[in-house]
């Protein structure tokens, strides 16, 4: 391939990834549900259903900017980029599968979140973010493992770099998960200082 | 970076976030339900069944034109930018947050506006709308203090001239809630009269 | 505006249409449900119950293939267009709007094909393409009355051409319509031949 | 047309077709429901529930990555062509309808996998990808019998080799269809093997 169609590929590549993350990001409102009132319908018990909520309306929220802060980085990578193989293209498509995969994780979580599963709920959805980490190890080793696949001014100081940052989050979030069985609130206090940890760290690389 | 680069970065931002509006404007159409006859299925009755959901097209045609409305007022605000930086993306995605719920206060309010729920209904749907032009004040103000984001033709004048426009929003809004109280059809009145102001005045910018 | 920036607005003008389309109709798989079986579950009532289903089936075929010739039709037109107006950009958007609202008619008459109440829901499904038309019309007539929309080769034999063409939309799609009240599958008929027309004769523009 | 306005078109399909795909890819995790405890809720009883799922989570795997073999096979063959006619774009739409359907047969095949009526679901399953296949036939003659679409360095060879592998899809789907009747994981167990298979060839071409 000339280096024009492998910057198009490139390119493809990453707008398939960018709808991904457009879609998956814009769906999360379908988990919000208008609330059936049981008893009479008065503006007072439509006030308070709307407010009981609450446990929606905030994992709506987190995982918005989640999926917001993983696209971040997913372009912060694709920065470094300069033509793709096959196994960084399945390694993508893996990340990508978790992508979509977060409404769900976090559904469970809001539905659970003030019953006594809750610390099943918490641990899955942790657990996800063990998964999500696990998908950018790979995707970055398929990057420097493939050959030409980094663009030629990516010094060996940036590749340490970005490897050393993305080798935090498997164990982190493992203790995130461990650490709902503590606290809920515990494990996803931990995930939400993470996300903030990925978001102004992420055009760094 | 270079500036061919930058405005790459600007040019994919605002591809993510035309996908979000596209694709939250074509997800509204899943709020309408096909009527479940209760009774004998005759013409009739399905005719009847077809009417009684005006609130729901109402709602569906007036989220429509609205995130329609804040897409081309999106896109003159870009027009206006030559680059980006964190706190822009930021403040973007709190906007695109907004724009992604919109539907679901637009269905709150098609099921309780004939119900004695509606003044809070109202209130929820006009309220977000206060949300949401205090996410186009964030973004304006993130444009024009961060260091050259702005265009070199962009004059003091306009500058002046959007900030004006933009901060008229959550005032207005907040009428618009508070209205609800009195008249839901007031406050969504207040709230179409704004929709036009902003569709006719967008690309003046 | 420059050219340049004229010819960019336009482009992005057609990317928000074409995700639009895009999503409409993939969205129209949603209306696919698995059957519940009621009595017991086994290879025979399965296979009754998806084969049951065949106006669900039916339905989705024609809808994809609908919203499909839409899109074609509208790249037609964008072809002949050089840079759009705020007249043109709303018209478009009532074009999209009727667009994403397809799937629902298309899901009423699935559901009340094979009750008495077919021949409303086949006017409604017929109803929504007298709508179609008169969107086709309205876009296309803002964009031969707005100035210096048409591109300079457009020639006023092709003008001439599609307005006679979108002019034949409504006036057939009333009587498919009205048609419904004598037979639903006459209606759908004429839907399926017109639909034919159009996908054969867009790219004629 | 010109050969740039004719690139242009092939482009616009391309990125209609990858929008379709991303967002088919995407929608699959509407699936997956949160579980309903009916008894006592407890962190036993929800992770049981969740446990109780892995043919969902399977069938979303399955799903994600079929759907993401088949768009880049679909980029590997529009990597071939150079301009495209009405019958390469209503073939190209055909193949996305049933790109777009395969969420269905999956989730039938997720819902009736433990029970008796396994081998119709099993059968329902492999049987759209014989569609699949013969939608990836249709395409493929529409761009070899179509005068000019493939690039002009697109050899005898090439074009032979790909007819060759395109033509085993239809017939080992058959076979695949009718071993659901012996065993459902037989049948699951070739759709694999075969997605494997067109996973790693497709860029060959």
């Amino acid at each position: 391939m000339t280096p024009a169609s492998e910057e198009k590929e490139t390119g493809r590549t990453e707008a398939f990834s960018d709808g991904v993350f457009a879609i998956a990001i814009t769906l999360l409102v379908l988990e919000l549900k208008v609330p059936h009132l049981s008893g009479a319908v008065t503006a007072g018990s439509l006030a308070r259903a709307l407010a009981d909520q609450w446990p929606s309306y905030t994992s709506f929220v987190i995982s918005f900017f989640t999926i917001l802060i993983m696209w971040v980085n997913h372009h912060a990578m694709f920065g470094l980029i300069r033509r793709i193989n096959l196994p960084f293209l399945y390694a993508n498509g893996f990340l990508l599968l978790v992508v979509t995969f977060i409404p769900y994780p976090t559904a469970v979580l809001a539905t659970y979140l003030e019953t006594p599963a809750a610390p099943v709920a918490g641990a899955f959805f942790a657990g996800t973010y063990v998964l999500l980490g696990v998908a950018y190890n790979l995707l970055w080793h398929a990057a420097i493992r493939g050959k030409g696949l980094l663009r030629r001014d990516v010094t060996p100081e940036i590749v340490d770099a970005c490897t050393r940052r993305f080798r935090l989050g498997p164990p982190l979030y493992l203790v995130a998960t461990a650490a709902s069985f503590v606290s809920v609130f515990l494990a996803v206090g931990i995930c939400a200082a993470l996300a903030i940890f990925w978001a102004f760290t992420g055009r760094l690389i």
